[in-house]
């Protein structure tokens, strides 16, 4: 039995990406969201959404830029981190052990240790409230090849990337294999 | 080491929600979204991106409203049905055994049998390309009594939703707790 229990953003799940940036005096930055998700496939598009207050959003603003780092679980302390402290007086990449390498095709940078990076250009800029929604096209990924199948698909089992639970304000772990995509629906589709 | 592999949507975690519309007929209607996110904490708001080609667009352009409904892990396979077979021809309710519920705030059915159940209103349109990103505002949330805490949380552990790879077209189940938000990073700032 299904009861009201008002109108936050009680659902899941959400991510947890590590937004990289370049600030107006070019000093790296990161920032932790679990707003956002991907928006579209051509072109591909994802969509992150940051409070104006903050030290990135202008940064994004600025330079038009942005990358979506993806952490293993293991790097979940680091991510976690990102999302506490404040890139106007803390160096976030020194104070977490994390390294900014420029980005091959934006203007921002990468974070070095993290499995994957997602370089994206800034497209679209949607005020929503408390939160502004960038929408950032997608101009290249970067994967450690140690998470890449022989396809070069990053694998979701070797990163196990952090989720976020926004009502409980706590991440878990990816889990187990459940099934194919657009496969194990398809006995309903000949009922 | 990382190395590219190219500028497609190569990233997750990304949720698996299943999109309940009513469509200009009042035939009510199911699709699954990977591509969406929380957008915004105030009004709380989410996104969801569909292409135009879709029975359920038409739908949400004309009600302006939509409702997001989580499975739980042992509802995927109805879940995966609904993003393989189209509204046009197919009763997807009835051929999945699922139940429409109207829901109360905006003109849409709710997922009888889904844990979750969020009643959104459309407050913004943005084409992207093949897709176009819907932003709705949460006008309640419904869940199931037996996955909320004493202080009305969905909890995750008890929902273990699927999670979407889009790289592996795969589903994929939440896993365990790694810890609390704006907590375990806390050390790092301290340094």
């Amino acid at each position: 039995m299904k009861k009201s229990v008002g109108n936050r953003e009680k659902l899941f799940p959400c991510p947890v990406w590590v937004i990289g940036t370049y600030d107006t005096e070019g000093k790296p930055n990161l920032m932790t969201v679990a707003w956002g998700g991907i928006v579209s496939s051509k072109p591909a598009s994802v969509c992150i959404s940051i409070r104006e207050a903050t030290h990135s959003y202008g940064s994004i603003v600025e330079r038009r830029a942005f990358t979506v780092n993806v952490p293993r679980a293991d790097q979940t302390r680091e991510a976690d981190f990102a999302g506490i402290a404040s890139g106007r007086d803390t160096d976030k990449f020194a104070a977490s052990g994390l390294t900014p390498i420029r980005a091959e095709h934006v203007d921002a940078p990468l974070i070095d240790e993290f499995p994957i990076s997602i370089e994206c250009e800034l497209t679209h800029t949607v005020p929503i409230g408390l939160h502004t929604l960038f929408v950032g096209e997608i101009r290249d990924v970067k994967a450690d090849e140690s998470i890449l199948d022989e396809k070069d698909r990053p694998l979701i089992a070797k990163v196990k990337p952090p989720i976020w639970a926004p009502a409980e304000l706590a991440y878990y772990s990816t889990g187990e294999f459940i099934g194919a995509g657009l496969a194990i629906g398809k006995d309903l589709v000949e009922k």
